[in-house]
């Protein structure tokens, strides 16, 4: 193989691969990206026993040649080291593999040599059926992971709470997750003509929101072990967590005894400020009670430190006046953080039951957050 | 104790006190930040077994009233909650503290309470003479601590060399710090018609270069046992290490065998390049070798990962036109950071000798680096 790159395109693009490297891979050629060159350019691939990652780039882009390929070929180089040192490079970047796997890498006066490993030996990715496939906009995938997935659990005592749920039926796609105390879901129409669904890992889906959120579109399919999303020049693949997930559906409490709505960032800030003295508790907890159907009074207290409260003007309320709820005031200001819409509303079903804290006008975003026991 | 006080500039100061609260105090008392109410304005200190900090805030500043005391008086409020607080109250903020020092800090609708300690029982300020005083601008002390401290020793082994060594010695001022493998030495012009020397903890002096950026003039006085560093509005005290500082004027080599200059700035982005493959090594060893008296080669390897070199072309040459040394890389890198000038110069004394690295034409900033034994 002997190539020569455009030195930023090529930064970026083995930075986006560098994602799916394990620092302790399972096998010794993990470590490694593949590198392999062909007609249409080049195409890099890393991976974990969770993610792979492809990322393509083309010989040419826009008119402009972007990768020269001197002779076709492939190598797997040691991930850590090649990419640090392509991060460090003045300009564009030559690179030539030998018979044994010898890679050099040159840019201007610098030259790089490194141990590589066999292409052959590098694991075959996992064959997907592509025939069922949804479309979705790079920027609404990359905002529904970003509004659902912080909600997974954390612990690994039930792995699938670990992970978020995917769901296609009909013309919705739906993520959920949940850690048995806070749930969050996001639904958006679609277009796809069959039904789905599966766990992805929570850490996989926030790494593909980070490479993801400029595509326009992304191809998704999922298979019994796999899900796909793909777009143009990437392709990222991710092991499922097996396991049933709870059925959410039935989790939505069905009447509410209160329902009001508030500004979202002042109830955020206010929440946030509550925080400050409910980190003793293992829970967070902080107070909301309705006084009077027109104000919100927030407060936390340790019996240590001290004691905090504010007094909020609710600006809508329907249903009972006055009511009190104890929850984890960190589940409310993620739920609050991950709304962008102006007003917020909240709904109670008694001291006992969830709280359900949605946008203003807005049914596809739902979050729920169950009370802490006093 | 009754006050309102400007929510940004009671913020700032603090956040500033807050650099010498521990959050492992040797007594609870020393968790909390004294607040001091009198006609002249707000006193904060905070302070732990290492450093004292006192920031004023004058009642009045340019005509605007700042603070207003209602009543005078003092209590240490809990510096941990207190902080986070007042970093998050909206506006302007009223404080008052009760005869069993209950503290109320209050901020539109938002209510804090908290226990705060006795003021008498906080820890008395160790009294400082101030007749043999250096004056210094802020700038140019924060630029010789920036350029000195990261070469103390990390590790305590011999406390000594995790501080820097301070003298003033007629019209001079000079900064030390050494790990015994590198050391690094600014001086300065100063009017002081004493002579005297201490080692301070190089963490006070990284947190005092922090806190005085912008002051155009900084008072010094050294006592037996303690620094101070003050200004109009700030006071820092710090205790000083005990021991004797090694003698430095020794190390540094006298006859050069070849002296060259180059491009600090090019040869920084050539030895963070070689580092690449030098940690591998316990001492980050890079070559650097003088090639033909016109270029400079710069390399590094690990027997299992590869290689890298590259040749740069020096700028000048004095002395020897062959040469090569190891040192660890890092050493290198962190002295042609803390240079800011375009040029530098490198002396060579034989490779079992330190290097000298220097900006071109300025004696009064040196860095000495000892060569790694291969």
């Amino acid at each position: 193989m002997q190539i020569s790159i455009q030195k930023d395109y090529f930064k970026q693009a083995v930075q986006e691969v560098m994602y799916a490297i394990s620092s302790k891979p399972a096998l010794p050629i993990l470590s490694g990206i593949k590198v392999m060159a062909d007609a249409n350019g080049l195409t890099l691939t890393g991976g974990n026993s969770d993610i792979v990652i492809q990322r393509i780039i083309p010989a040419i882009v826009d008119e402009e040649v972007i990768v020269q390929v001197y002779k076709e070929g492939s190598v797997v180089v040691p991930g850590k080291y090649f990419s640090e040192i392509v991060k460090k490079l003045p300009s564009d970047i030559f690179i030539e593999a030998d018979e044994v796997f010898h890679v050099t890498v040159q840019s201007e006066e610098i030259i790089t040599t490194m141990n590589g490993y066999d292409p052959e030996e590098y694991p075959v990715l996992p064959q997907m059926d592509e025939s069922n496939i949804v479309s979705v906009s790079g920027g609404e995938l990359v905002e529904m992971i970003k509004q659902t997935a912080f909600a997974a659990a954390k612990a690994e005592s039930r792995p699938v709470l670990s992970g978020v749920h995917i769901s296609v039926q009909g013309s919705e796609l739906a993520l959920a997750a949940t850690n048995g105390q806070r749930l969050a879901m996001r639904r958006a129409m679609v277009e796809a003509e069959w039904k789905n669904a599966c766990i992805v890992p929570s850490k996989t889906l926030l790494d593909l929101a980070k490479l993801l959120q400029h595509s326009p579109a992304i191809k998704m399919a999922i298979s019994e072990s796999h899900i796909l999303f793909q777009t143009d020049s990437l392709l990222l693949l991710s092991r499922l967590i097996e396991g049933n997930y709870p059925n959410i559906e039935n989790l939505f409490p069905k009447e509410s005894k209160s329902v009001i709505a508030s500004n979202r960032k002042n109830l955020l800030l206010g929440v946030d400020r509550a925080c400050l003295f409910a980190s003793e508790w293992r829970h967070n907890t902080i107070s909301l009670a309705v006084k009077n159907g027109s104000q919100l009074k927030i407060s936390s207290k340790s019996t240590a430190v001290g004691k905090i409260e504010e007094v909020q003007t609710i600006e809508m309320l329907d249903g009972e006046e006055e009511l009190e709820i104890m929850l984890d005031g960190r589940y409310l200001l993620d739920a609050l953080k991950a709304i962008k819409e102006e007003k917020v509303v909240l709904s109670f079903h008694g001291s006992s039951r969830p709280v359900l804290v949605q946008p203003f006008g807005d049914e596809k975003h739902l979050h729920l957050i169950s009370p802490v026991r006093s």
